[in-house]
């Protein structure tokens, strides 16, 4: 494992030493898996990504340097897949499964580049747009927080001193362990990190993940990071994301096509993998609507991801559903991954204990919590609810709804009329925390 | 300051990087100060030191290995004063006085080495001893106990990974912050670090040293440990300690010339320094009799270090001493230094608060305080009651009786003469955990 003593490295953090993107495999491995079914089935379509915080309170333009940020997107930019992370993702299986990349896919990887991007402050905020093939704009979701979120507590880091630095790295290293502590008392916990968006840093995400790793050993089911699951012999967790539904919904024709975009999305999904990786993700556009009006086969899949509803309302809505249509819940899989941390993961684990399988996506609150840390108080080390969400597809503006009211994206007008196809019912408005 | 990551450098500790004692200067400073003395007025008289471990429960000679104990003491032997410290102890001001070190004594120090040690094995327990000329055996006390609860230390962590030595070090580093920010909430406070001898660690010392002067400024008045006030700029902090009392005890050729040997020694003391350094250590033989005895002017001496009644009780006994003798406490001094700990400062500190002048030694619960910080719950961290006596002086046995009859050390019989001569008024035992 790394011996990197990060509060030594956080206070001679220098560019060469530690650019924030170290290598194109530190994204998300869902993004990978979306990437090759979006070249394979749409490779020419354009989508746009956008820079959306959510916390408007934390006025991001203000606090961090244009240039900086500037130089870390371009540096991003510079990255290549190596030849040694391309073998890996060749030879490696993943869910079980060899050779989930296709070679010809590998190959375009050997090529590919971060597309440009476009930065402007406005009224103390990033407007970050990335614009092009959605083969490309696609990539950037991760890199692009990653960046924003690192270089924010960078620059809240700045005027710390080497000591303070060391009592902000014990005191959350001691709350983590602390939470590990907590989370072994799950003995059938199944547990993974998916925090590599929102993280404080990447140091500090990879040592999260060897403590995890170290605290957990079983328990602890892989990573989201591709990178950090290469470094460190883990599964690379993930499947799929809104952005799919969104941009079929998008590029529809009709209200009647959008309804269906949903369903779309995963008869595509089913065919480019096989028969693997059957996780639906059903809250793009309200989760009630959408088992409201699901075909059938869709209870044959293994499980739902539940990503803005309340956890334990959420999972016995779809428990509720798999019942209805008569399937057995105990076969089936919930992933919980909205904003979880030790309580809400406790208490949804002892909720649905023996009644389902139940699988934990831990993100910000696992990498990016140092709330009371600082020494001396400062701020800016909180985390903010920043997304990079697809916000058109082929020039057309594209939508989330979400089941939390707060979690919506997109153009007022055309949020309206998504809400008019799907309804609203069953989407409840909670704080957006992280 | 230094940037060492404690863990990495635990993890990767090897005799010839990590000796346990790497300076004659990483002693106590009374050390040296009663070393000048004793070989100005006593240098003929033979004293012999011996450890005495009075947590029973912990079999040292089971845990610890001899051979290591044998390499350790051994390269302590090998230690030299260097040129740089001499020049030091020479040119540095000590207490607000210029050259308190005299010439000769520096130049005698530059020959200056531990002597030989008698160890032996028995019953689980070590028989560690030195013999010899005072002005040499006297050197021997912190070291030993440095080497020893060292050792025992890095034996508990032998076992322990590189993650499990990270958490261990991340909480005690949390630890030591939250009680440096209560102290911090005490406006007058003075406070020094009186840790060496019962230390988890040199470089752990020295973390939580820099840690006070960093978290407490000036409030922060000093160390004990000579070397960490040499590298840091800090004051060297100490007086005097219990053999001398206990060694013109042993020396003395009648009961009453054994009655009047803790005045002798503020005589001699208050001569040889030239009436600075005037604390009074007075519980050799008992507080309650030392004050009944004593003569008026040791109420003209700026203070005294009460160091085994409970704090509160030993310095209200002590402030009405001094207004029975018509001196005004508000302008004397405090010493605590008693096995204090957060909450007893704070309660000392309230409780005197503006009736007299007050300062806190601070040690075992400064620098070896890992209670319940090892991952794995190993056991081994925890402190125990370490000290290395004089018990002989020219052959005759040496005795301690203290405030508290669970610190005395000495022979019974002679322990229970000591008793007839001094009375055992206002001695309460009480639990001693370190």
């Amino acid at each position: 494992m790394a011996t990197t003593d990060i509060a030594t490295r956080t206070y001679d953090h220098g560019f060469r030493l530690d650019p924030i993107v170290r290598s194109l495999l530190d994204t998300d491995f869902y993004k990978l898996l979306m990437l090759q079914m979006i070249r394979h089935l749409y490779p020419d379509v354009q989508a746009t990504f956008s820079l959306i915080n959510r916390t408007r309170t934390v006025r991001l333009a203000d606090t961090i340097d244009e240039g900086e940020l500037r130089a870390q997107l371009d540096h991003a930019r510079t990255v290549r897949f190596t030849r040694k992370e391309l073998i890996w993702l060749a030879g490696n299986s993943f869910a079980g499964q060899d050779r989930i990349f296709a070679p010809d896919f590998i190959a375009w990887l050997a090529d590919f580049r971060l597309p440009d991007y476009e930065l402007r402050a406005v009224d103390g905020q990033f407007e970050l747009r990335f614009e092009g093939p959605w083969t490309h704009t696609t990539m950037w979701e991760i890199p692009a927080l990653a960046i924003v979120n690192e270089l924010r507590a960078r620059t809240a880091m700045k005027g710390m001193g080497r000591f303070a630095l060391d009592i902000l790295y014990a005191r959350a290293k001691a709350r983590l362990w602390s939470k590990v502590e907590r989370l072994r008392a799950l003995p059938d916990l199944a547990l993974s990190d998916f925090g590599t968006r929102r993280r404080h840093g990447f140091l500090w995400q990879r040592w999260c993940v060897e403590a995890l790793k170290e605290g957990l050993g079983d328990r602890f089911i892989g990573t989201s990071n591709v990178l950090l699951a290469m470094d460190n012999d883990l599964e690379a967790i993930g499947t799929n994301a809104h952005e799919l539904p969104m941009v079929l919904a998008a590029l529809a024709d009709s209200d009647a096509a959008v309804a269906t975009a949903p369903y779309r999305v995963l008869e595509d999904w089913r065919r480019h993998y096989a028969g693997n990786l059957l996780v639906v993700l059903p809250d793009a556009f309200g989760t009630t609507a959408f088992l409201a009006n699901a075909p059938d086969w869709v209870a044959d899949w293994t499980g739902f991801r539940p990503d803005s509803a309340p956890p334990i309302a959420g999972g016995e809505e779809i428990i509720a559903w798999w019942r209805a249509h008569g399937r057995d819940p105990r076969t089936k899989l919930l992933i919980f991954s909205d904003g979880m941390d030790v309580d809400t993961i406790e208490q949804t684990y002892r909720h649905f204990a023996g009644r389902v399988r139940m699988s934990f996506g831990w993100g910000t609150n696992l990498t990016n919590d140092f709330r009371g840390c600082a020494p001396d108080g400062a701020s800016g080390l909180e985390p903010i609810s920043l997304v990079a969400k697809v916000t058109s597809a082929n020039g057309r503006p594209a939508v989330k709804l979400s089941d939390n009211p707060a979690k919506a994206t997109g153009d007022p007008a055309e949020i309206a009329r998504y809400l008019r196809i799907f309804g609203a019912a069953g989407r409840v408005t909670a704080d957006v925390s992280v």
